[in-house]
């Protein structure tokens, strides 16, 4: 393990956590909280840390695989760590358990919370709650390394790791400028929906916080009755439309201004992820119809905003989905696993995983009907090798095992088993919003430390898709080969 | 497809079922049941239909992969039409979708039933009940095959679909001669579970039928209570021992009379088995303690029943685990998933499958932190090939895909979530009771005709690993190549 390289890389990552606390500082003075000092504490500790390890650049700035995934895990874990100490300094969430979860569920874009009202938060942190969800969507360490200097070798290792989907699609030769467009039109996005929400009536910081949180696909509100409080069908409509649009692969805007709209049309996972949306929004429209008054508009617009938030795996919601149908129920619990698209700031195991599972299985069913007439298994024109597909089935075991193992160990808490079963559904898809207890209007304040503990890790293991995660924990990892 | 070969092989299963049907007839004489109208209205049909079916061999007897799949599958099917009718021709069971729902269960060795109280059958019934138990375990049609003359090659395409476990293994040349090992060492078995069961008390009748339930791993019991209305411990452990015996690969029980105890013991799936056995005993005996006054051999006693019952898919109980705490009933349910060893007469996803995808995950994740260095996966002392592991992977996400659509149309009768999950849980690998209102103390009666249908074709996809039953429905199986 290249070490110096690790500890250059991960103190540069403090260093900019640092800076991107001076953001809620400054909500913090306008709105004449008393947070500043939780703030600079931990801004100065993070300087302290930080600027010791990247003080010197290392002679040998390889970074392989081992490496990428090993920065990955230990940046996102550290983030964490520092990113909840103001919420514990001020107050605020005053366990540290709690606001370690809080803080992991912001930054892996999950929105779980263990604040059962979230109005008790001053307006500084719940600036820095919803920017975390922001901050997490991209991916934070490709920014880091995008604006480092000399730094694109070493930086696509670190990019397949953060970045969520089967394989990493790099949109021009240099990996650093993939990196700028693809933030470029992550910002212009945001920018655009807070225009779109100011102008439906919505306040300002309000806004801009659900900007956040749907741009990230992260799904933490700032009021208990999340987007359902403010009961706009211009706003439900306008969010509605975001999440799905940010629960889309980043290179098919780039591909829109290179190509036009027909060659975005063409990709196979777009027309799965509309497709899957399409038919959940139609069946839940249809179920949930006596609930509303037979009144088709209304029926349509709380199945549109819950399927759109639950696939993206957003987690905000318009309606208390618990209160549905248990067929209704079914669907978006089907559609949690199913989730966003490869390559977009949504969790899940990704619409294409699906596709090409679901292609392979149905492959392996015709090549049984006559082994000699066995094709090639393709996806998006193009021939999915040995490989990339035994990447695939490997993901999907680890994903059943790690997920089984969860609900496991959080049945030790004597809650009921659709609770514990959707809690690890919610927070290994990066969700947030659950059934039972962890429903849309319930918390996961109620769940013991282990649980947790179990539900962060799950959340981390959810957004950098396992591994990075769960290499942490492998003796392999630290011996040389 | 070369249906004459399809016809002659499915008219010899319904002669040979209409044969078995006159074992149940001789308890109904026995008994004096009114009921050998029944029994003989349906050997009569039987006969009808199989003797035109079988009356010319074929010229052609070439089985490939397609007609074995496409024989096993119908064959599972009739056979469960007709096992149905005695049922619904006594009039004890009325309904047809509940007599087949009650036979598919019984012949794919689940044991889920629809009767709340199974003490409304006659003695004849419940034998044929049991019966099919016993003649589904080790399969039908391999036996069907083995008594017919000439037919050594393409029995094999045949025992590959009907036997469980990801690969099949012959262990003599002869595949007839194989399976008359296997059927001999099975009636072995099953008559000392008799002799043992009748010397600790339990009537010859209720002893005979609980072997059949144990030797098939089915589980449906004569009495609500099963096996637990006994209380006596003696049984208790032999039926819990001889449960796990029949849930063990039987090609091991021919080694063993080769190569002794210790080419046994190197079994690396027979390990994993009993180490999975081990640890859920040992966790379900700490867990439920307290329930059983602290007393720890009563708590040890009722854990290793319940676990060897469950993994074995067997389904017998002697408690009603769902008054369990959680953290036990989440062990069962994901035993439930595991299963028996490959090659035994047990269900679920087979130990061996998911040792296999354990380890080729570990290897996953070990060949990204050293993508250099990536060793071969090895199972019992093999490399397991890329083929079987395509084959056990396609295997997992049909098994997935499956499982998913099922529970979305159990959701449709508006049950709870844990009765629709655990009832599919139940019945796709072959186990019988579940949690909710199927439990141990319920039954499946409640739900509605297409939910029994869903639950029917799954427990004949668990029980006939998926692809022959798929393959039925599609169109592919039907088209000339």
């Amino acid at each position: 393990m290249n070490y110096p390289m690790v500890f250059y890389i991960i103190g540069n990552l403090l260093k900019v956590e640092a800076g991107l606390l001076l953001l809620p500082s400054f909500v913090a003075v306008i709105f004449k909280n008393d947070t500043l000092s939780a703030f600079g504490l931990t801004i100065l500790l993070l300087l302290a840390v930080g600027i010791p390890l990247s003080w010197k650049h290392p002679s040998n700035c390889a970074v392989y695989a081992r490496e990428g995934f090993f920065i990955v895990g230990v940046s996102w874990l550290l983030l964490s760590v520092f990113g909840a100490l103001p919420f514990v300094l001020s107050g605020e969430i005053p366990r540290f358990v709690d606001a370690f979860f809080e803080t992991v569920s912001g930054f892996t874009t999950t929105g779980a919370s263990i604040l059962p009202k979230v109005e008790v938060l001053s307006h500084s942190m719940l600036f820095w709650r919803s920017f975390t969800h922001w901050v997490g969507g991209m991916g934070v360490l490709v920014f880091v390394l995008a604006i480092l200097p000399q730094s694109n070798a070493q930086t696509l290792q670190i990019m397949k790791a953060e970045v969520p989907g089967p394989t990493c699609g790099k949109l021009v030769s240099k990996v650093r400028h993939t990196a700028l467009i693809l933030y470029g039109i992550y910002l212009a996005m945001t920018l655009l929906l807070i225009v779109l929400l100011v102008l439906g009536g919505m306040p300002l910081f309000d806004s801009i916080l659900h900007a956040f949180g749907t741009a990230g696909t992260g799904g933490f509100g700032i009021k208990t009755a999340s987007i359902g409080y403010y009961n706009s069908p211009y706003l439900d409509g306008v969010i509605g439309v975001f999440m799905l649009l940010f629960g889309t692969n980043f290179n098919l805007y780039y591909l829109l201004f290179l190509g036009g709209i027909w060659s975005v049309l063409k990709s196979q996972e777009l027309r799965w992820y509309l497709g899957i949306v399409g038919v959940s929004v139609a069946l839940i429209t249809l179920d949930i119809l006596p609930l509303y008054g037979e009144n088709p508009f209304q029926s349509f617009r709380y199945a549109f905003f819950q399927v759109s938030s639950i696939i993206t795996t957003t987690g905000y919601t318009t309606a208390d989905y618990s209160q549905w149908p248990v067929f209704s129920q079914t669907i978006l619990v089907l559609i949690m696993f199913v989730g966003a698209m490869a390559g977009s700031t949504g969790g899940g195991m990704k619409v294409s995983r699906v596709a090409i599972l679901f292609k392979n299985a149905m492959r392996g069913l015709r090549s049984m009907l006559c082994p000699r007439s066995v094709r090639a298994l393709k996806f998006e024109g193009k021939v999915i090798d040995g490989q990339t597909l035994g990447g695939i089935n490997c993901f999907f075991t680890a994903y059943v095992l790690l997920f089984s193992l969860s609900v496991l160990l959080m049945s030790l808490d004597q809650y009921d088993h659709v609770s514990n079963f959707t809690a690890v559904t919610a927070c290994f898809n990066n969700i947030g919003p659950a059934l039972g207890i962890c429903g849309p209007a319930g918390s996961y304040a109620p769940f013991s430390d282990l649980s947790k503990f179990v539900l962060s890790f799950d959340m981390l293991a959810g957004r950098l898709e396992i591994f990075p995660i769960l290499m942490l924990f492998l003796p392999a990892t630290y011996r040389d080969h």
